[in-house]
């Protein structure tokens, strides 16, 4: 087993020099790529260790060597080996998909093998906003006209759609209007997305805003995801470039931040005020910054926040955008979970900005602004469809000419999923056929997450040595957990970060999946981990409670 | 009009430093991002030219900047100006979606909007791979199959499946087998792809190759763009970095390269070989590439070739396995055009490689091989869909996990792209339903392909000054064009490339639009475009034959 024993061997240097240099490292390792100056990296020790054990435990399972691989596994005789690749890859973290994911879908794979020996007979994958895994059904109106779009030939029968199979005429509508379009979803877009479907993406933004959107400003993607790598690749032009990221944070953006080879410049969020914005703490971390030589180029906000589920004030918002006109900041607002909201009213950062540009007469006028959605989250949940868009306000016509070029290089964005985007930027109104039920099954699936949310944050308050904020957004809880000190030098005995440690514990006695606070970046001596509450039933909540008592009981 | 002032004087200057320093560019410019010795870039100066003007001039149109961001088109007061972007970004080059797809796309938005001034009443879309824009049908099997994975409750109603709209039992079974495997399609799957699709894939590179694939080596991939950028990313580890990569190419290998700061070292193709590789050749380009002090990691072979049609012979394969071996290279396959073969048959480069492993003891055990496909290409033709997959054959287990490690940060691939993958590789068997049908369909594109590829190259061997080699596979002709002296230096007067000024004209007189071998990189003082034989008829071929001779006409 020469594979293992290298894995092995490599997870003990990773450690040491990750213990050895604690200052130094901040989500990243090797050539320091994000490394920050002392100052930013208190909090990062925990992190970094946790992250180095899950970037390479990772190859555990979900690529198992085969038997011919594993006697070819020295280094000498291949071009590419773990120490020669693009350091960048290997620095990037991204925790989501990491060990305690692979290790629950194991377990899933196992009880679905008949597996009697496990202590569960379900795997929670709570770990992951994706809704339609767990209970949520798809909207029924924007799946009917999906399916015309992939066989159009059953247009031919309107009337057996009708009778047989319920489809209401806005349906049909709707489909044919689409096919016109796009001509075969089979068939490539424009790069920037079909026309037809930023003009229906403006008009949303302006019923939402109030104020105009341009087509010609907006980009269709393949989910929020591939929008995000699009602007940083453009926006990073080297070593000293400089983001910032609010911690903890969803690690789409420093993982992409280490792909690029730039500098993750972090900016804690308030616990104590709901996981709100600080504009002190973010001016702070920026002149930080800026003395040790990094080129802060933007600030990213995402709100409602992932993993912390906290909803920005209009003046929270405001704040973000003084700093990005004051410094010249590009704002990438992070709006995928704008419908997700519980307390209070959803304000878009091109909302305030345009209020701002109406108020107060120059100051605002040079802010670049980009604002990202998508189709996974909200009541739509269609994450598996990749779909999703950015609006670019304030961008240089060059540049924006730049964006077009990069993401042309990779066609266009899947069709269909375009389509959905454009079903959920404007679904049935009322007075039209499929109105009724589309009312029905949205709010449905907006009570039933918030009864869940709240559900999950009352069995928190139950729980000794647990602090959870009061559910406001998105998909996510984001508890702290105060762990005792014997648990504490437990995890450290297995080289792991406590939180991870009490993660792992909690999906091997309970099969409940969720994904610690290092993952995404915590204070120093803090411990979180991040749940959605998509899952059904209170059962599984049940599981955590006790597991929690039991847990606190052995380590007190 | 200060913004297209502005684009202007950056033409010119970009114009300047390409011709005041031509040996250094090679489809870059700017921070000589992938600067060649100078050895290498003879052939280059026509390319570079032309792709610094469709670069820039491709702001012109598809993004229109809005009166109020022209009023702030001043660099001073943004963060972002074109001039302190990501010079990576904007030394890529892409001329496919370039300035001559923008000006097809105006004109077919014209034509509709009913214009009769211009001199052709449609627009042929010959620049782009693109089948279900033009005239091919999607196969029946794989949308009634897409259709009820988008809506699963149509399968509550079978009989009406069945009655209204002909679904054969092997649709509604494949609909529920696929459903039953990644429960929505609007879910997140594995982000290495749903296990059971990965498993259809290994079977159906057994059956190709007869050598058995490992569904643990199977990426599935938003089409096999998305697999060469993953790819890319984890080779290149530095700006030393170089790849391989033929000359004519698809320009998605060395815009990546340019993405990524590393090097694209050409070699040609030999046209007079039916453009086939020539192994001094590749060896002649690998020395000087390695004297020069770039670390060559990887070879590209697109095969069939994309612009070339070419098909490769087993013994092409071998010779490029021989250097793989001998240096060290890893081995990329771009095989998506792997059904569009007119003569012999395909070989793919896996089957080589095991038959060189069992015959020869040693020398080939240490090749890493990747091989590329899709289901974009071929009879399937469903490019909007983002559909493909790439086959890790030889690599480290822990490359292949940070391989792993790098695509789960884009989560997963669009799920019913992938059912799409499931489909293309297992279709219906003989005996099976929707047998007899998809087989006519198949066959029917198949043989409408390889009869329009022949018409086209006999209308091209009535053409003066126009040669081509014999249609052997993929979707592209790639003729050779001698002009006039008196069009070359009325090319040059408008300080473009003789080949885009063919082009240009040939759209503005017919309307049918191709993509100039500029833009896919040609040896010095040659001139070829490419064009695709999708368009049905053969109206536009005889729009090709008037055009050419009155061009040759007029500048005789």
């Amino acid at each position: 087993m020469a594979w293992q024993g290298r894995a092995s061997h490599m997870r003990t240097s990773l450690r040491r020099a990750a213990i050895s240099r604690p200052s130094d490292i901040w989500f990243a390792r090797g050539q320091s790529v994000i490394s920050q100056p002392r100052s930013f990296s208190r909090i990062t020790l925990a992190a970094g260790r946790s992250n180095v054990l899950s970037d390479f435990t990772m190859t555990k399972t979900p690529v198992i060597p085969s038997a011919s691989q594993r006697a070819l596994s020295t280094a000498a005789i291949r071009c590419l080996t773990p120490d020669n690749i693009n350091s960048n890859v290997k620095a990037a973290k991204y925790a989501v998909r990491g060990e305690l994911a692979v290790k629950a879908e194991e377990y899933r794979v196992n009880l679905g093998q008949g597996d009697k020996s496990l202590p569960f007979d379900s795997v929670i994958f709570a770990n992951i906003g994706n809704p339609q895994q767990l209970d949520q059904k798809p909207i029924t109106f924007f799946r009917q006209v999906l399916s015309l779009l992939e066989n159009p030939l059953l247009l031919k029968n309107k009337d057996a759609l009708r009778t047989s199979f319920g489809y209401q005429d806005d349906v049909i509508e709707r489909a044919e209007k689409l096919l016109a379009e796009v001509q075969s979803v089979g068939a490539y877009s424009h790069s920037q997305g079909a026309p037809l479907i930023r003009e229906s993406v403006a008009k949303f933004i302006e019923e939402r805003d109030g104020f105009p959107a341009d087509p010609q400003s907006l980009f269709l993607t393949g989910g929020a995801s591939s929008g995000v790598n699009t602007l940083l690749n453009v926006i990073c032009n080297g070593p000293d470039a400089g983001v910032l990221v609010p911690i903890p944070q969803y690690p789409l953006y420093t993982a992409t931040l280490s792909l690029l080879n730039a500098r993750c410049v972090p900016y804690h969020l308030e616990e104590q005020k709901a996981w709100g914005t600080d504009i002190g703490t973010i001016k702070k971390s920026l002149e930080q910054a800026k003395a040790a030589g990094t080129d802060v180029r933007a600030i990213v906000v995402i709100n409602p926040g992932n993993p912390t589920g906290a909803s920005l004030s209009p003046d929270d918002i405001k704040s973000v955008l003084d700093i990005a006109a004051e410094e010249k900041l590009v704002v990438i607002a992070d709006e995928v979970y704008q419908t997700n909201v519980f307390i209070g009213e959803f304000t878009s950062f091109k909302k305030r900005l345009r209020e701002l540009q109406q108020e107060v007469s120059g100051k605002y006028d040079n802010v670049e602004l980009v604002s990202l959605h998508s189709v996974s989250k909200g009541m739509v949940g269609e994450c598996g469809h990749r779909g999703g868009f950015f609006e670019l306000v304030g961008f240089d016509p060059l540049v924006t000419a730049q964006i077009y070029k990069f993401i042309s290089i990779m066609l266009c964005p899947p069709v269909i999923g375009q389509c959905l985007v454009e079903l959920m930027v404007n679904p049935p109104k009322e007075g039209e056929p499929s109105h009724a039920l589309y009312q029905k099954e949205y709010n449905g699936i907006r009570d039933g997450l918030r009864q869940r949310a709240f559900a999950l944050y009352e069995a928190f308050q139950r729980m000794e040595g647990v602090e959870c904020q009061e559910p406001q957004g998105a998909m996510y809880l984001f508890p702290t957990i105060t762990l005792p000190p014997k648990a504490i030098e437990a995890a450290a005995a297995e080289n792991r970060a406590a939180d991870e440690f009490y993660c792992l514990r909690l999906l091997d006695a309970t099969g409940v999946c969720v994904v610690p606070g290092s993952g995404f970046g915590q204070k120093e001596n803090t411990l979180h981990f991040r749940t959605t509450f998509l899952a059904p039933g209170t059962d599984w909540v049940e599981r955590i409670v006790k597991f929690h008592s039991e847990f606190m009981a052995t380590y007190k």
